[in-house]
């Protein structure tokens, strides 16, 4: 029934979406409306984003096929639902994460929800599907796969703004702080204070960290951050950061979270770690890796090292929009611009130049 | 397609299966044959067993709706696959926990899945569904629900009585171990050597416990404890365990494992640890349980109890099958008898009577 | 050297002390100097309190052996150093834990500093001697034993009144957050909202629980806790607040904190958890403790249960003092009354009867 | 009393020990004998080892100071006890581990036993000081700092043989499969199959997992590992392991655990595993490490990487002598020749050279 009077509110078989057609190009066209299958249901896009991954894509440095529509912050308002989704009703609003894992495969089942297999085994990223191996959320409309696993209502008191960036920023860069375990009394430093790395610093102080410092060689970066309530931050253009950590932290801090994904970064967050510390890594890396050969192994200092992707499922959603409601967080001031869909274009060149202080570029289809 | 040919391989529309009527009131009765909808399986049984939970239920301890079949360690051959079940044929033969997680609620999204909330929320012990709220497998055919996660192939090296157990008693009786966090070197106690108790000594063993003591009052289930491994038995008639325990432990037990249910043996789990040692409890309770004064809490000791049920999903039954196929556990000596589905009640009365040595009862319909 | 100098700074061998004389009878009295032997410390007090368990020490509900000096938070200056003890100096202002762990038994070397065993094995609350079994802090002059792992520098920037709460309040009160493990996103339930229960409840904001309810039925701490920045503060007296805490979790907290040590506060902890939740206990029970059959291990509901002793140690000490340090937390509203040393008698009755809103005293030698 | 009969033991002022002079040049010396010190004992070795840290240290690889005696695997009987030393008495045998944490400092209390800062702080392999920072064990005798955390009371019924091999190879090589976290039914495979990478796989077994897979590429070591336990052996010199682990593990192993300390091997344990499996690196590296691209970071497969160092202290001494005492683990065919101290050069020469299939050499002064 629901699926049914759902199709009758979709007037037309095509939608508008952001369709990547090789390097360097992209734009918007007309692309087929999605229609929900078993498990399956079709959200309005209400509002997503465009996120740097989505950089690395229309750049040709990450490989997608062409014709895929791009993006992974969705929120919206479902339009119709296949059979076999429980506990949804067509016109309920939800945010859906970046990761959309099935639940039960044996990477779902063993707690690795990013490493989903699609209902078998495990895929390294096979959680992330949006905007990567399926069609993604700037466009008008969204297919969600394994809809009873990915849905997550949002509480009426909570605007789509207040809620767009949990999807894949928030979730992320908490898990940074998450995966590298912070306690109570922890100092943690943050390299990089771009959308992600803000979010894992917020989430470290979330945490209980003791002192929060953030690393960035950007004006504006750096006074966001300070405004957002990182206790400390440090201009690696202008010091020398490393030793500077090891002053306020007395020898190294507990946990080192990189957010950048160079060989400077790692290097630097393997040095800023005390004995014993943990370096939970969430850049993304374009080259081989060098791990300094007195700072690994060798050190003997029983280091840890983690690597984190966007923890995803409508269960994470809901705890992270709680942290909003309850005001623990608030991330808005992170979307700084907003444009219509068909201005996209205009928005990827904002967003990858970084001009007039640009942390986030909200997408209104 | 499957479906189909499938559905022509079943020529009755009705099984014989093991039927719940009332208090000491149940048979084998024609009831409707299972299809698979959305989502869910048909398996033809091929070896089931009884459980002391069973026993529970047709005694009237623990509470079932009249009509319900009973059973939920099933092994079977696919018979009918619904839509949307996938990576699976027509034939295979399988194993299926006796909790079936839907894996896509917030219980199961949250690693809870013994709690699972079938597509919502959580549900204090709702991924027991076989023979608790649903029909079990103690007849012809069972429908599996949420198939996606449940149903786990047996390698063809293994034969049905090499992974029946695997079901729940392994399932349950390892994670008492595994709860309580066995680590190289702990001394473990095991009150209660049946079979789930015995599965917790192996399961301790398996985890590295230098040493695993234990504890009963029968003499065959001493003996036989014996015979598969434990390192000491000690019989609660003729000495006092605590007392004994302290002294081979040299203090206290790191971990004790519960696996009766009476304030007796709980109580005594608790006065065998250690201080800050951990009690897990597997026992299901028949009344309120009294804590000592002086060994919680004003004990002021640091002990962490921990409950935990059978955990479930197709992954946690792949890797116990794992573990049976590389020879590291062999729990076909507790099979120690066999009876025909026409022959249950039979089968009953001596599992309840505990004749003749019985560890657990093998059905084969 | 340095323990010479230090013996010219103490002109007398006798100190005024808090000595406990048996049931309702202690008085201040002149004792004997405490002198520094190999690896101890004398610090002279300067700022140290009464907490709850001197009132059950006082009323003879714990035992004690009369003669005995009692207090267990102690701040101060060092003024003896024993041969062994390292990187101190007289003079220095060092705040001592409520425990002091020796940090080379079995015990200690596992991780269990509250179960320290003096050197050797575990001894069941052994880590905690200050007024229990050695001479406590309510005294001019206190004998730190094992000085090396138990003397934590003050920062010059914080004041006495900063620390003192830490040695006991803080660090047991923030453990029934550490050992329940609470998460980002978590709702967490405190019973009772004393010194300890509010120090629980700001642990667990500190941990990132999105929603802090807090338990009394005693007006002015209600409205204390609602101060601290406890989200919703619910009145026993007036409401059924298992009811209420699983309307307001949408099914049960996460996390339960009993901070109080009755059979009520604790059954109401666990009814309050969603399946599945943990059970973080502080309080000190006066007698046996009924679980309730329907709410554990027949509830099959894979409950934790945690009990937790006050962490101590020196770097435990360090840790809390960088979270005051750094602005995490400010305990001193808590410290609502200042007493002199030879005014104790009346800081007891001031305390003990709960009059005047009073929340801990301090006591200034 | 029993540090003055004990010196009335000890007839010389000189002792014979193993003297590191300076790049390949080492030889035995007479030195002083060590006197105990506050807190600190002098044990008569009674059996050692040379370790392969050894051979690194004389060929110049790993720096210490010329005039050093070398080695860090001791048993032997308490001959002098400082003032502090409580529970034990001169002619105990002891094992000693190679790690000797003070118990009292910043990483100590922390847990991180091996980053022990000796009093204060923490240290990078501060932990490690025999043969390292301080005089080791192939001498007549050893003087024990921290002697109280450090002294572990060997059973009478196990011998000297059974025991020593605890102090490094055991402890460092299980650490290896506990910092990987191996559960029950994990798959895991052991890059190099020397005496550490063989009890690493030992120790995966003893954890439970389903499948231990060693990797070699020298024939004797290869059946050795066979001999002892380990499931299936791959030589990496005729096959294409990386592939036959996927093989054989279905998909990747759970945990690849690298004790060889080069690029190849290391990277290879990366490629591994399955998605999401953890890195656990026991080995010294000699230069830069590359992380490939595609496997780290960028493969967004949310691996983990602990590097371990070796745990000490006597209670980790304690507990892995109970695995020896009831027969979990066997490791006296590891020590495959033994010589008199004065015959050490001989026996540093056969074991560098890797002749006579040498797995330990035992040195018996």
């Amino acid at each position: 029934m629901q699926a049914l009077s759902a199709s009758q509110d979709i007037p037309m078989d095509t939608m508008r979406a952001n369709v990547f057609c090789g390097k360097d190009d992209f734009s918007i066209r007309e692309v087929p409306m999605p229609k929900a299958g078993p498990n399956e249901a079709v959200i309005k896009i209400t509002l997503t984003t465009i996120c740097g991954t989505d950089l690395h894509i229309v750049r040709g440095e990450y490989p997608v096929r062409p014709g895929l529509v791009i993006g992974h912050e969705p929120v919206g308002v479902i339009v119709d639902l296949g059979p076999g989704v429980r506990g949804h009703r067509i016109g309920d609003r939800v945010l859906v994460g970046a990761i959309t894992p099935c639940g039960q495969c044996r990477g779902c089942l063993s707690g690795d929800l990013s490493q989903c297999g699609h209902g078998e085994g495990y895929e390294a990223l096979g959680g992330w599907r949006f905007g990567n191996t399926i069609n993604g959320s700037q466009a008008e409309y969204l297919l969600v796969p394994d809809a009873n696993a990915n849905l997550a209502t949002i509480p009426d008191e909570l605007t789509d703004e207040q809620v767009v960036l949990l999807a894949d920023i928030a979730s992320t860069g908490f898990s940074g702080a998450e995966s590298g375990k912070v306690r109570i009394g922890d100092t943690v430093v943050v390299f990089a204070q771009g959308p992600i790395g803000l979010c894992s610093s917020i989430g470290a102080k979330l945490m209980g960290a003791s002192l929060v410092i953030g690393v960035d060689g950007d004006d504006s970066r750096l006074a966001f951050a300070k405004k957002m309530g990182v206790d400390v931050v440090l201009d690696y253009r202008s010091q020398d950061v490393v030793q500077e950590i090891k002053r306020l932290t007395g020898g190294g801090a507990d946990v080192a979270i990189e957010a950048l994904g160079t060989q400077e970064t790692w290097e630097n967050c393997l040095r800023s770690l005390r004995p014993g510390g943990t370096l939970s890594s969430l850049g993304v890396y374009s080259g081989k890796l060098n791990i300094p050969y007195e700072y690994f192994g060798a050190g003997l200092a029983d280091y840890k090292v983690v690597t984190t992707l966007c923890p995803g499922g409508k269960e994470r959603m809901r705890r992270l929009m709680e942290m909003v409601r309850t005001k623990r967080v608030d991330l808005t001031p992170l979307l700084t611009h907003t444009f219509a869909l068909d201005d996209i274009q205009e928005a990827y060149a904002l967003f990858g130049d970084r001009r007039e202080g640009v942390m986030k570029v909200a997408i209104r289809p």
